[in-house]
């Protein structure tokens, strides 16, 4: 049954595939601009990037402006679609900003420099931001300037969103969502800043895990004091610090807060059947980082652990002596970061409770103990019955010649649930990243089979959704 | 019972009194020189230090050289007393280097400009070394003197050796120890770096704790994870050291390595009495270090934990990230300071094996474990029936008119070890500092009045151990 619509596909994927010389040469321009959020120094690089993206946006045909807020901007443009439409309405929302690149003596080439380097795949593009999200985000305008360019147009409404601080964790971007939500009105969302299953495998994701993130101090005396002649009357902060900490997880790795897993609920025995299918090797998968064994609940697989079941992780600690040789004293204070990582319906803020009531059960007499919190999100489940949902598996199908699969993540994207919860809208999260690229860390790459038919697959969906 | 000698003492006590602000002078002048060990700026401060002191023993009619070492040279003196004297050979030991004065924004005035304060115990000396140890050494030099000036000379064959490297561990000690033992030998040596029971109590040390110190790492992933993508399956070094330090103490704060009590005889009923007889107020010492509440072992008094037991403290921990807000990794290593201090008879090397295969018995599949080791001391007791503790005792008694009280420490000075082992000699160790001196810390103080009646005390000593 190829019809109208499929004709037009094919004519703009045969664009996309003409002009990727040009669409790598624009994302290098766009990775040149070294838009580091963190650092005040780079906040003029931040604003000419959102600058040179509204430009792109202008050339397509969207309505747009660089968006003022109490930090980085905004880039949000409007695109009609045909008139009579009966498209879903899309909001995209992609990241301009990117991470430090510190340590640069690690960096084969310099990070604001991109180059093309071969690699196993072929061709792959080295920048800070090659993936995380500058080419993701490229990918998805490539996409939509192939329509615009011999579709016919943009073939559904679309609303850019693309932010500048979610590197410094979003600070201003929930209030930008509630401010604007009418403007940014839409049937479904969609981000494009998650993995592939793997390269020759496309994935939907469709489970992200929430977070209880937070710091805690606890003090003992008023002074660093002599440990020989204090020693066994004092209070040691350290030693009472790892005693509770030591006691998060009882033999099996299993959580001890009290009532932690009660709102976990199990996962299907279809999902399980699901990921089972993957083949996922949990050992490979941690040789490749150093390990020679797997942590975590005794009795579940891989990804169950890392998918579908909570951690408690502490990301930090510090007390007392850390120089080189020693000084033996009780210190003060010591203190710890310490992140749960949460499933749906786990509530973070209850978390948070039941971790300061697990503490003040074990606090020895004359501690002090004080907490700052960073980060509370709920974990999030998308439903995969949805038709934008369907439109991604069957465009992923037919670029890959084979099934999509729909995969969890371990991690946390907040905007997702923030999307959620203001705009009353579900996220659809079809992303190309590979799990070797390296982002956050010294040459970050993205493979330009990923970036290309990345961008190939976004242009089938634009046509599947135009279909309705 | 007033015999030759009392009288004698006499004299001199009043040519001490007579002397003192003299004797506070030389003090200053020796407070003037910055001799900080540990900072190789420095090492000509260290230097004139000990060619000052060597001028004054010099002056005192000792055949007295600076010595070099491989660090900070040692002032090795010698005084032959009286001809066929049967007084015994004194080995006094003291150091001329001190700490670092630093955070130096606390001090009230410069470290290195000695200040006479009024404080509520009368005059006190301020500037970093006051106690610690110029202070205390200068008081048995001013002894000395006045024996020498108008006692009819010194009247005990004595041998001075002072030290520039204790505040840095002493690491060339016992080779000069084991090098010069010959023109050291001696038949008891007597250190002033210790202190009172309180202002009105003289005390005697003749307990002190050894010491295990060590650092332990754990490794675990090749570097630095997300804590999203891998939490769940790899290995967390810090919730893998936490576990295993917490360990460390049963409910009741004994310590769980296997066998760590097996060589720790208990305290005497005679010893636990004398010590209760002291009235220790632990809430009282507590309270001044900002602390409501004991820790330690549960069922045993104050000074039995921090004399006459053995500890385990973590001075020191770090991992991860540290700075401030949040970065949700699972860290490649963990590593901690870990310190025991032990009583007599237990084994340091045993100790620290113990610890190592507790650690091995904890280590989860995957981390890799590395130690450090510091410094191993055995715990000290110093018997208390010979000629040079009872001349102590009678001159302490004689000066505060109250009995001296046999205290221990929980602290640990490995010199006393190093002399026992390669001179085959006790030590009588005879201080005078107080509790709040503020050793190793700003605004370090010697009180005039102990500064005074510690000449004074052993300027007796010396007349009592004449009498032999």
């Amino acid at each position: 049954m190829i019809g109208k619509s499929d004709g037009a596909v094919d004519t703009v994927l045969a664009r996309v595939d003409q002009d990727m010389d040009q669409a790598r040469d624009r994302l290098f321009d766009l990775l040149r601009i070294p838009s580091i959020s963190t650092q005040p120094l780079h906040e003029p690089d931040v604003q000419r990037a959102a600058e040179w993206l509204r430009d792109q946006l202008a050339g397509l045909g969207f309505k747009v402006a660089v968006k003022p807020t109490a930090g980085h901007p905004v880039v949000l443009g409007h695109y009609p679609g045909p008139a009579g439409t009966k498209a879903p309405r899309i909001l995209f929302y992609g990241h301009y900003d990117v991470q430090p690149p510190d340590p640069l003596e690690l960096w084969h080439s310099p990070p604001f420099d991109p180059q093309i380097v071969e690699g196993p795949h072929g061709p792959r593009l080295v920048a800070r931001g090659a993936v995380d999200d500058k080419g993701q985000l490229m990918m998805v305008v490539e996409a939509l300037r192939a329509w615009k360019e011999v579709g016919g147009g943009i073939p559904a409404p679309v609303t850019m969103l693309l932010e500048g601080e979610e590197e410094i964790g979003s600070p201003n971007l929930e209030p930008f969502l509630v401010a604007n939500k009418k403007s940014l009105a839409s049937d479904f969302a969609l981000i494009s800043d998650t993995n592939m299953w793997n390269i020759d495998t496309p994935g939907v994701t469709t489970r992200l895990r929430g977070m209880c993130n937070c710091e805690i101090t606890l003090k003992g005396p008023a002074l660093d004091l002599h440990s020989g002649l204090f020693g066994g009357s004092a209070l040691n902060p350290i030693n009472a610090l790892t005693r509770i900490l030591g006691d998060l997880h009882d033999d099996q790795g299993r959580i001890q807060l009290p009532g932690f897993y009660d709102a976990v609920r199990p996962i299907s025995a279809e999902q399980l059947a699901e990921w089972q299918a993957l083949g996922f090797d949990e050992k490979a998968f941690l040789n490749g980082i150093g390990l020679s064994a797997a942590s975590g609940e005794a009795g579940l697989s891989g990804l169950q652990r890392i998918w579908g079941r909570p951690t408690a992780d502490i990301n930090g600690i510090w007390g007392g002596y850390t120089g080189s040789g020693s000084k033996t004293i009780i210190p003060a204070e010591a203190s710890a970061k310490v992140s749960f990582r949460l499933v749906p319906d786990q509530d973070a803020q209850a978390i948070f409770e039941a971790f300061q009531r697990f503490v003040a059960d074990r606090l020895p007499p004359g501690a002090q103990v004080s907490y700052q919190a960073f980060g509370m999100s709920p974990g999030m489940e998308i439903a995969t019955d949805t038709p934008w949902v369907k439109a991604a598996r069957a465009a992923l199908e037919r670029e890959y010649g084979r099934p999509a699969v729909m995969i969890g993540s371990g991690g946390s994207i907040p905007v997702v649930e923030q999307i959620k919860r203001t705009l009353d809208i579900d996220t659809l999260m079809m992303g190309f990243g590979l799990d070797d690229d390296q982002i956050h860390s010294p040459n970050e790459k993205f493979e330009m089979r990923c970036f290309h038919k990345g961008a190939r697959s976004h242009a089938i969906l634009l046509g599947k959704l135009a279909e309705h």
